[in-house]
């Protein structure tokens, strides 16, 4: 069953490793059929040279597993829970990229400091709370996922217009409008990381970029005028 | 019309993922024929390995379009501003390379502090400026470009002898006498910058090479007494 | 003899350029049969692309040479004390990778300082102390295998939970269930010290993870009830 | 004339683009026939891609160019006056590898904070000062020779102990008993340099390798009793 969205997502899996953003098994992307109301997500563990369409493993959003031979990515509640708080989004990933993971180590939001992330991002890729020992306990996963769904919440953060998140002293996650967009935004936000963690460097007290710098490079490229790539009107 | 220019503009923009300068689209090189008065410039968004030489975009220096089916890079205003104010030059390079866009987010320039840089750039890469505002609504990347040049009248800056900047919160721009000459100065403004990031991480107080050392380097390659490389008598 | 843990042994050896953690010949894998009591290790100094299976070295675990042409790594005597006091481990590793060396030569801990680490380490990776000019006079490397002895029973330290150290203004060494997991854990370590090598640059002030975290995820890899992977029962 | 060396000298410097030690020509090695008194080094400015063994330039000891029809590297004055005050050495290298030059721009030695650099460098590797206006305005490249050589006998250090320094402001230069262990040295100058940035940026108050650390390290791979690789007996 839903042999396109296993292969797309089999493929969105195959980039992780391509543009460097995982090292073994460390990382994984679902896919969801909103119709069906069905998930796809790598199998846990599996090395990606070993990896094939076919082990991909379709659940249902309650989380019981439809069909597949191997065990779910042991992320898998924290993907569901951001399908079902975020209905626009149709592809999630989850990295230990070491940029990003930097950031959330350090407990910061990754922050807007110039245009390459004004691009994608529509301000900071926030940094998302610990949770507790009972939250931790009770439901590890799952309660990562409600997490992050909080901190959209109480910020009134959009998440199409940021399409990313760091977990505290975890990792990135990121999504998007299919499994393919989730990741090319896992590397954005790798990247951006990376150029913010030179600027601190170069200066502890560098500074966000100016709103106004924010709403132009976000606009042009994701407002209704936008005019930046091929996709709009001349 | 102007199929030459159009290949060699092509083969400059694909160097730019050659030299690790680039990720995803990032980037835009163009090229200018000054006896006919028209740019040439790579497709807003295309993907390097879908580009192809019959894709560049030929323009006016007014920015009418001349021919291509593609929509020109967004930043094209800024090149051409560039090539009206600096007419020596016949190539313009726009990257988001992470060290050199560092430094932009830092909001300082390039120190001039050793000979690798003195061997291409007569002093510090200076960073331009923010936007305010009005300039960015007005007209965005046409602004973009008139700062660029304010920066260099101001500072009576010869852009022959400093063949960069860094545009403030943005990225780095290079320029050439060619558009591969634009390309080679984007590399070098990336490795300085890695250099200057690494030396003010060992010493956050490190100066600027000596003025004496600037000279001799930048005249012994570009001076009329040049002796580095095979171009000149021995 | 030993002609299979020999081509293990060398197989592991060559996962080290693979991995990036080596530069010309600064690295060394052995592997160890428990039964008859020998140990199989590379031989000193030789390039890993001339290097062959007949050409590890076996020994007993007083230090004989039983086979081999070459002479054996010059680390022997550190590997032999790892196997004689850690009694479940069947492969050592030592490497100089840059950011394990790093933390070694700022004489601290590689901090556990998110779930990267936990999923591997049971907490920080230690930073053995420097020995005295005596001990580096009588038996150096007899005596860096000691120390390492020393830490782990000194500060009540799993080998089998933290499966790596790293010697101060020395570098790392790691150990695991067979010479390939070894390795494996001398990736992750590398790895984990390049995230807080990032960190710390972002933040020197960055905590370590919460305990509650590190017990998690290390127990959902490792603990009785793991569900990690595909090794355990659904 | 020489054509075997000129092959190790071409050899050699290929190496560099091989170990990442170059960007563009931003390199030169050089080898020295003793008995017949004579240089063989790069010519300036060649790329890589196109350099050939012929193209090699062979001088006296004077300067004088006695085969070759390309200008020798700019920096030959340099590379000649290392030869004629250090008796030993027969090959010397030239580069701008990024770390090294961010200790050279820093002002600063390499510091032998580690067993790494003790196994090749028995100390620091030393930051030579810079030259004075007028003795860049003299001969610019030959004052850099003797500079060098000036550090060298002024801090009693040993050339065939201390196979490497950097100039302040500029690079790091590299010899060794024959071109290739020049560039072997290069190789390890760079990387030690790189362990030391990391270091330097965990703790910025790092301290040295304790002195017995060094003796032994570099006693044990190049003093009388040395025991390490497979040129001693065992």
């Amino acid at each position: 069953m839903l042999e396109e969205l296993k292969k797309i997502v089999y493929e969105a899996n195959m980039l992780l490793p391509k543009y460097g953003l995982v090292t073994f098994t460390w990382g994984n992307v679902s896919g969801i059929d909103r119709e069906k109301g069905l998930m796809v997500i790598k199998p846990s563990g599996v090395e990606y040279e070993k990896l094939r369409a076919e082990d991909m493993v379709v659940l249902k959003l309650t989380g019981e597993i439809l069909e597949g031979e191997l065990n779910p990515s042991s992320d898998t509640k924290t993907h569901l829970e951001l399908y079902k708080a975020f209905p626009s989004i149709l592809g999630v990933v989850h990295t230990h990229s070491p940029y990003a993971v930097g950031f959330a180590q350090a407990g910061e939001d990754i922050p807007c400091m110039g245009t390459t992330q004004c691009d994608y991002f529509y301000g900071n890729i926030p940094c998302v709370r610990h949770l507790s020992g009972e939250e931790i306990e009770e439901d590890y996963e799952r309660n990562t996922g409600l997490s992050i769904v909080e901190t959209f919440k109480k910020n009134k953060l959009n998440p199409d217009y940021i399409p990313a998140c760091i977990c505290q002293s975890h990792g990135p996650f990121a999504w998007g409008k299919s499994p393919f967009e989730a990741v090319h935004n896992a590397v954005v936000m790798e990247e951006v990381a990376k150029m913010d963690f030179i600027t601190k460097c170069i200066n502890p007290k560098a500074q966000n970029a100016p709103g106004h710098y924010i709403e132009k490079h976000f606009s042009r490229k994701h407002g209704p005028n936008a005019y930046y790539g091929q996709n709009q009107k001349k």
